[in-house]
């Protein structure tokens, strides 16, 4: 099955400019993405990182670029073949174990929410939905799926439901991940703290 | 087997003050709690609400008063009987499947992460295990366990997950819940709204 993994080369993650430079969340960023596709078994999956530009990594799988607003790229994909999964780029928390409960679930859509609202993870079985991830994304989907007469099932699940995109959400990946992200910001002097018991994270001063 | 739910009959959700009033956080409180008690099927599993001081609702199940704090609290039953679960009362988004996972996931000690750090939901099969809820206790209890040559398991689930604690998690009842917690928060005029884009909630002006 094909995987779709948007990515934004260009300025990712520009809710974390408080916390990390330009350059910093560009690797940062990078480091999610290899988390996701270290946890996709490509022998089996066909993952495809789609970009807004071409950037200056080789995520070691194919990798197509267009211009196109995202919900434009995704609705093509589904147009010309479903099933397909789309994932998001920003789940460092993300294991195998988590993509085969995405695709072992059954419905014409299945939904992976995020927290706040959005939709990390889906699946399409049929060509009648069409994806909308503006606002307030995992209920509209669920929208467009009952206007059109197709099932949606919502799959539980914490490693899929943290996107990161605030300096909120670092602490989950110290927490609850071992993988490349999770290394890059040991690496660069982030660690957990609780400043009045409330647990953060912080980075050691240089 | 036990199912311990401490619950705060005082002064619940302080951290909730600044969108609801004293009177309104101990009627928010008590309709998660209704909640996670609706998850917990009575016929089968044995419910304890743990209070620190009696407050003026029945929650149709059996209740104990204690002056003592929450580790001690739950050490000691620890101490006195295992198996024994830990299920926080504020998880509305908790279902009958969820409890089900927690209590079939094997382990010494099972544990569902909450969003930051904490330990929303905990099953404890052998009595050398002590809790320690203060802080990042997801980090501390994989830690106690360890030293104590305990297996741990921790069980990927959003609902359980995700523990109202803030007003930016208002969200996920509305979104992900249509129990007691969520109708509450419909009646009392709270909603979902968008502005410039982002997800949130507010309240309808009087």
């Amino acid at each position: 099955m094909k995987i779709l993994i948007p990515f934004d080369g260009r300025n990712p993650k520009t809710r974390l400019s408080q916390t990390l430079s330009p350059e910093e969340r560009s690797e940062f960023s990078a480091a999610m993405l290899e988390d996701v596709l270290d946890a996709i078994p490509s022998d089996s999956l066909d993952p495809e990182v789609v970009t807004t530009e071409p950037f200056d990594r080789d995520p070691g799988v194919e990798t197509s670029t267009s211009s196109e607003p995202l919900n434009s790229v995704v609705n093509s994909y589904i147009d010309s073949t479903v099933p397909v999964a789309v994932v998001m780029a920003d789940l460092p928390l993300i294991r195998t174990e988590q993509v085969e409960r995405l695709l072992e679930t059954p419905g014409d859509v299945v939904l992976a929410p995020g927290i706040g609202g959005g939709t990390n993870a889906l699946v399409v079985r049929n060509q009648s939905f069409s994806v909308d991830y503006h606002g307030v994304s995992v209920r509209d989907h669920q929208r467009i799926a009952r206007n059109r007469g197709l099932s949606t099932t919502k799959v539980d699940s914490y490693r899929l439901g943290l996107d990161v995109d605030e300096p909120s959400d670092l602490i989950e990946v110290l927490l609850h991940s071992s993988g490349r992200a999770a290394d890059w910001l040991e690496s660069n002097g982030f660690e957990i703290v609780e400043p009045g018991g409330r647990p953060t994270v912080a980075r050691e001063s240089d």
